[in-house]
């Protein structure tokens, strides 16, 4: 079975006698915080030196419990019942859950190969008035697409121009295998941005450490939902983190990451050319861990699935990212956690139900 | 300052060293779970080891980031907004916090010696069907009181002739300095409880590991929330606790905590037969954190606090536990963390303030 689903790190990417080491010094050296109540914000070493990388002052972080669990904060906190939220279309599947747990109606943006339509955002800003954009700006999680810069600039004179609360999540901005790094939209529009972070793709999705930048009369009322839902987040995670850092080891962790996830980006990309020219069309991303692929024929994605199970490829329904439910010919391809041979041979699989598909 | 403030445990309590242990372990043993997404349920060996324990299924157990998360998670999927949710009067803060943050109505059933007043218990049942009720059995927080077994049986015929869910909440059942264990609200109706539990009072709170025993069929809504808020608990917390758990080293450290907490509840007990009668009444308990004063006067919270604060007191204000905000003549008294001279001293202070009240 060849798992085209869940966009999960590769194992051999986790650094296991590092983080073990640093986590057993963050016991010996931090016990004294990291083992009782207390730092709602997240471990104060840990936010002390995020803040500083960010050139933003320790008040304007929280470290919580991943990027998905303040991503609940805010939609409560921000949104609430009733209110608009607009997301990219398609976006993150759990992030629309999340919207839509909290309440909010979720509203969709149409993405272009170089991200976001502008007009159609500023057209669904004027007609609804959302209480925020959630925008994923680096190889977007589902399309592998980056906003461009002259978009970039048009989305942080929109949200300037209507007061517009821009959650910009970027997971993957640290995993680019080309191509030139682009201002983020908190550089662009700080006071109008909460920054979404996370050590999940670089480090470890199970140590649960992700963090949130922003103006302090944003962060602090997303302290007050974390201190209320879980008083003290989890600290020896945190703590590990912060050892990591400390120890000046991510820059060569992230390199080995680009050398271990730019080869299986470039073997998808070419079993794609070659396997899928005239059936579906795709962007060809610069990093992350996902190409999302759109299909030329109308799938019917619950049927194609059971398909692709039957010929050994295990596919996400491709749905849950459209906030309207009509994304059956949409596929995502993530292919960070397979070798280029397993991509080749489901790209190939894939590329035969889809010329079947009547 | 003498902290009469939070319920933390002692900085002595940690057992560093044999945390550090068992995170090491954890990660050398169990990195390719623990590091990895997964697991929405927790660490499936802490929870299989749990549910064994327990006597239940490992489908009947989830394990989270504190037994506050699982609460608020219980609030969402079984409350709701304008459920009527029932708690002791008082009860822990932050719990009725979790439940009207979930847009509960907050009801409260008055607190007696041996535990709540059944015959109100019923009544409010009757009149106004509540969601559920959240009860702390063992060595209540705040009052210190425990619910007598006769009493237990009460509540658990109630729960049988109304179907009313409880949430029994036992962080500190397994720090009982003196008398008979009594028997579980989970063990008299199993079908109708929630049961909390949590590592924060035995191991460390830092490391956030709590957990829910129940009816298979009410811990799934409670598994999808989970997974939908944080996608993956911090494993490496729930590992750290299983490889505890594991090496059997958890009797001896309860033990340990039974000397140490033991004579800081005898001191706080004599000081206050000492210096308080006739100024205010008080539960004696014979476990847990706290012992809980009513004041005889008509004290006023904030002025008393200010106060307390002047003479080298930090009080918690007691309205916080009482869902109607009438705790003026309540003060929450922990003594975990204090020194029996602490106590001591303490007791005397807050005897004084008392007695010059006016």
């Amino acid at each position: 079975m060849i798992a085209f689903t869940r966009g999960v790190p590769a194992m051999e990417a986790f650094p296991v006698d590092q983080i073990r080491e640093c986590a057993q010094d963050a016991i010996g050296k931090h016990w004294n915080t990291i083992l009782q109540y207390g730092q709602s914000r997240g471990f104060i070493l840990l936010r002390e030196r995020m803040a500083a990388e960010n050139g933003v002052q320790p008040g304007q972080v929280l470290v919580s419990q991943g990027a998905l669990q303040i991503l609940d904060f805010i939609a409560s906190a921000f949104v609430g019942p009733g209110g608009v939220a607009l997301v990219e279309r398609p976006s993150y599947d759990r992030a629309i859950t999340v919207l839509r747990r909290a309440g909010a109606q979720v509203l969709a943006v149409p993405m272009e190969e170089d991200g976001l339509n502008v007009a159609a955002l500023e057209q669904l800003v004027q007609v609804h008035r959302p209480r925020l954009a959630y925008l994923i700006t680096d190889f977007q999680n589902p399309t592998g697409s980056s906003l461009s810069a002259e978009k970039r600039q048009k989305v942080a004179e929109i949200a300037r121009r209507y007061q517009l609360l821009i959650v910009e999540d970027i997971p993957y901005r640290k995993l680019r295998y080309c191509g030139k790094e682009l201002p983020t939209l908190q550089s662009l529009i700080p006071e109008r941005t909460l920054q979404l972070t996370s050590f999940s793709k670089l480090l470890s999705p199970g140590l649960r450490v992700g963090a949130v930048f922003g103006p302090q009369e944003f962060i602090d009322p997303l302290v007050k939902r974390a201190e209320d839902t879980y008083i003290t987040p989890a600290l020896l995670s945190q703590a590990t983190v912060f050892e990591y850092l400390d120890r000046d080891w991510l820059p060569a962790q992230i390199e080995r990451l680009h050398d271990l996830y730019r080869p299986r980006m470039e073997a998808m990309l070419a079993a794609l050319a070659q396997k899928m020219d005239g059936l579906a069309s795709w962007v060809k991303p610069e990093g992350g861990f996902f190409i999302g692929l759109t299909v030329n024929k109308d799938l019917q994605a619950a049927e194609f699935l059971r398909r692709g199970k039957e010929a050994g490829l295990s596919l996400t329904d491709g749905c849950g990212f459209f906030a309207d439910g009509r994304g059956d010919r949409f596929i995502r391809l993530p292919f960070c956690a397979l070798t280029p041979e397993e991509i080749q041979a489901g790209i190939a699989i894939l590329s035969r139900l889809i010329t079947e598909w009547k």
